[in-house]
């Protein structure tokens, strides 16, 4: 492990999943800010805008500037994540790689393969459909190899990661039958950004539980691209999200019926195994078991996610379980995986967080 | 509508449904409390205990007794409500029968009419079969004339409540498969009783989202019965609760596939004529339409249940959504529906509530 | 008691007072909502603005409209209660007393007596300085008399009911000095209204306790008239408001020395008495006594305060504890409560609710 | 700084702030765990109880074991952490020093200097004067030389911490008088303990404010005695501390009077004056400023205390602010900051943290 700095930038930095990676890079020991940038906050400092932040030692001096390519480039930096929203990301990405700099994005601009998916399910043409091609999905369980060598990533969305986790291994086993899947979801607040909308404020969330979105959420589109990938074919699920009263975490239930090669066996301890084979190296992932419920509030301010299973005998289906932070695993920390990936340090550098 | 006033009782009134259902009796019209028993609160006053009653007109004097049977039935009580935990309901159901009360069970003790069943999922023999087969499963809106004519009425669960509602028109009608269901229920803290447990803490659930109690939750029995008498067929479902950082209030989302009725058709006008029939003169069951999310925070402290649906066409399922107070048409304001019909008075009485 | 209907009109009623008030209205038995007005939601109907009010039988027809004056009048209504903004109020209050209209305001513009107290806290000339001196200030515990003939209430505010209620008997009465007086209150975040703004954001105020507004909060000027008017000298308090995770509900803690008339005897049984002369006859105001301290939790969504008080013998103070919902006795229930005592009500029709 | 590792006992760590310990010391560079103790947990692992935990390199094979003392001592510990109840944490204390091990005590047991006070406050005569004599209050900021030579320390409770910090420079410095302190703390609910008690469920804390333990909560003990020893007089004052419903933090206001020093110059100059000649070296002590407001949210799950005031000029009062996590600065972060200067690392080892 080299011991240098790698100066990064981070672009649009104002919201809650850029002021998470701000705090998880202000405690990467190889980590050198270069530039922090934000349109609405230029001129400001850090520890102004975040107030979490005052004393730290990298944050004191840094102010945000304007969002400016040629700027950036010229702090040196050598890598950028796009914390920006979704739609105004691929120009910042695109102009950023033509000045030689990696990037790694949290938006949706570059998560999906195909254009008219993208087409359906964000409204437009993709502006750079090459780009979009290039892009890994950034998953580092599943494309780690790919993700080191990338120059571009796109990172995961949080509902995506907590329910690709623990459906993928068991695709590809075949353990589960694609078909027969159904996704319930249960997201805090964070989730839906720091934005000025009536509907987000506290005396709206709190005390109340509520689907929405349904029955076609945008993140349905790269859920489905990825369990079509492992299942080596079209993959349709039902997915509804609903809105929790706490601030950060997401807790994913899925229910689906065995497939083909989980029908006969003991059909738990073949998940334990795909799980196993899938996740025994994996840092990030923790197999809670059979009959085990993982909860949100262990994983919170992390990079792991947490996932158990229950057979349910009684119907013959089997339900997943997972738990995230919709901000960590499901956001900003799964993008500095990423970053440790593309810059050769080990996977858990500065994700050492309990 | 008589103006007497009906000498009533509550047995067990010091949990979460014991004080809701004082909270509402107290605002009933045609309602005295002739005798509030708590073996813990015993001699104590209720705005002692409840000091959010302190001052009301019929409380103030009121203080907790034993739960003596001789004594409640010497107070002239013509009614009681039972809100003790199951398992200790049945005694009392069965004396207070004897002495002429008739009996509203918020317990579990009489909800179901299969001893096997019960046997199942509570453990042990019931001690009364045949009560619990004279015992009305509380549903006004399904059994209405039963209740009216009922010595004893089961008050349904808080989850049951939430699930049948939205599925019973449907799968009477034959528009859902009755094989396809999977459910997903979201609870507040209350719904886990009033009980000194270091899992219940508000540091615990406060930031917290989690599943529990899957594959076999004991709700799962009363559900299961009555949708099965309403599908005329026995009805395996898989459900999954999940413990919400609210104080009150269900949600639940229901996914399932159409049945022969359902298809070919416009499944949601369908749905909407189903609905219709079921409910079109139900004060309490409000139908908000397709593509609409019921919250909890719109019911709670009501005797509402708010249902909403939404057809996800890419999948052929139809999803379900329901909302209500888990203490209120989940518990306590459900059995005051059903004291209303079983004394000839308005449905709504006492129950307008905003 | 004349069982006839008042005709009403809420003006403005699109945020939180607005929509709790409208709670209270829809409850009442001799209340006809008239007009409902709100430039925002104009045409569209109560129930779709509130769904928690869908299916009530007052409320499934009407409309907001444009805040009109003519149209208001034009209803029928005789009394309309304003939920606007400060600085909006005063056209309407006038506009609406000269067609006859009496109004019940529940912002800020008719609170003060003194232009120049306004124009110090709210910045600018009063434009009604006429209305103003008009205006009774609408604490029905101590001005009903002036209340019942108002053609004008000018309604408190939350931080004011909550610390006026526990200081103005004693002050009156000697028992506190004056000088002494310093506030710690805490509120729920409805208190900041229902605006877009990111720091009311649930993810802001969710697990965040802070202090905000000291030392000179716009209620202060409220407050200090009316201990001044009590004193009959002129008061000025330290005051702390803080912003709590809840969503409705002010508790507050004021600290104080005894004044002449509290020194020598039993300081609080010189309280007891003089609470129990102030409000022995007032129904919403519950004395509970030495060494008790009020829970907001028991007083939300009533017309109710707590209060409780301990002497702190070490340091020779006195400590005084209320409980109100900000929303409730603190906004709309009160001015329901003046609105009554203006129609010749009952004091507590339609706020007999626990 | 050495790299050695540090073998350290925590002893009674099955509690909140035993958990947030063992967060610290397992993300801490140079602690080995060489001992866990807990009667209630004693055989379980670290990971089961806590499943925060989980997968971490320093827990997983770490199991409970019950707490005796010669075994601590045999795993070769050279410090162990108290994190036990008041009253139990002096034998252990006692004990552990003899067998030639230094303790850091979270309990009040080693707080207060006089034995009268603590009979008065804790009940009973103190059963080792001559180890409370010895033990040293552990405020980091006062008094880092005793700290790092003692053999035990007794690390402040969470209220004093936060009390502590804003007073002590403006009373040695005669800024303020002594005798005109007034304080209101709100406190999250962890800091009741992690104990079954039917009042500390989430739906009691939930949506509910409330004072509580005026007028002579226990931490007035201590808080008097370090108050005392600054102002070099006997200062007593008037303490409310609030219950909130959030899991973790303290936010604190303080009232009071300028002293002599205080009076004439420009009173906030010279508090900023007298915090920076206090703090102007202390990692974790940061002075926001004048008019500034510290919040709770960006405290917790670090060690700082953020510091605010404000001069309230109308009525001649200082009001003081801060906002600490009660199980951070106010527990166990500080008792590590101790730790630290003990064994002669950096202040800041492990406690980096934003």
């Amino acid at each position: 492990m080299s011991e240098r700095l790698i100066k990064t930038a981070v672009v649009g930095a104002s919201g809650y999943s850029g002021q998470e990676l701000l705090r998880l890079l202000l405690m990467h020991p190889q980590v050198e800010l270069a530039a922090v940038t934000s349109r609405q906050e230029a001129g400001r400092s850090l520890a102004e805008v975040f107030p979490r932040f005052r004393g730290a030692p990298k944050m004191d001096a840094l102010c945000f500037i304007e969002p400016d390519m040629d700027a950036i480039a010229a702090t040196g930096a050598e890598c950028a994540f796009l914390a920006l929203p979704h739609g105004v990301a691929y120009e910042f990405a695109a102009g950023l790689l033509e000045r030689g700099i990696r990037v790694i994005d949290l938006s949706a601009d570059f998560r999906l393969n195909d254009p008219a998916v993208y087409a359906e399910f964000y409204g437009g043409d993709h502006p750079s459909p090459e780009l979009m091609k290039e892009a890994v999905y950034g998953l580092p369980e599943f494309r780690a190899e790919e993700i080191r060598q990338a120059r571009i990533v796109a990172s995961p969305g949080c509902y995506p990661t907590s329910i690709l986790l623990p459906l993928l291994p068991l695709l590809k086993s075949g353990l589960i039958n694609p078909a027969s899947i159904t996704v319930s979801s249960m997201s805090g607040a964070s989730g839906a950004g720091k934005k000025a909308d009536a509907s987000l404020l506290f005396a709206e969330i709190n005390e109340s539980v509520r689907a929405y979105g349904a029955p076609k959420h945008r993140h349905l589109s790269e859920i489905e691209q990825e369990l079509s990938i492992a299942a080596e074919a079209v993959v349709r699920i039902s997915f509804v999200p609903h809105l929790m009263p706490v601030t950060a975490g997401i807790c994913t239930t899925i229910f689906c019926e065995p497939g083909e090669q989980g029908k006969g066996g003991d059909l738990s301890k073949l998940i334990a195994g795909a799980y196993d084979s899938a996740y025994g190296n994996a840092p990030f992932v923790r197999i809670l078991g059979e009959n085990k419920f993982p909860d949100t509030k262990h994983v919170t301010g992390t990079n792991h996610v947490d996932i158990g299973w229950v057979e349910d005998k009684r119907t013959g289906r089997l339900l997943l379980f997972s738990a995230e932070d919709n901000l960590g695993k499901g956001a900003s920390s799964q993008a500095l995986q990423s970053f440790n990936l593309m810059f050769g340090l080990p996977e858990t550098t500065g994700l050492f967080n309990y």
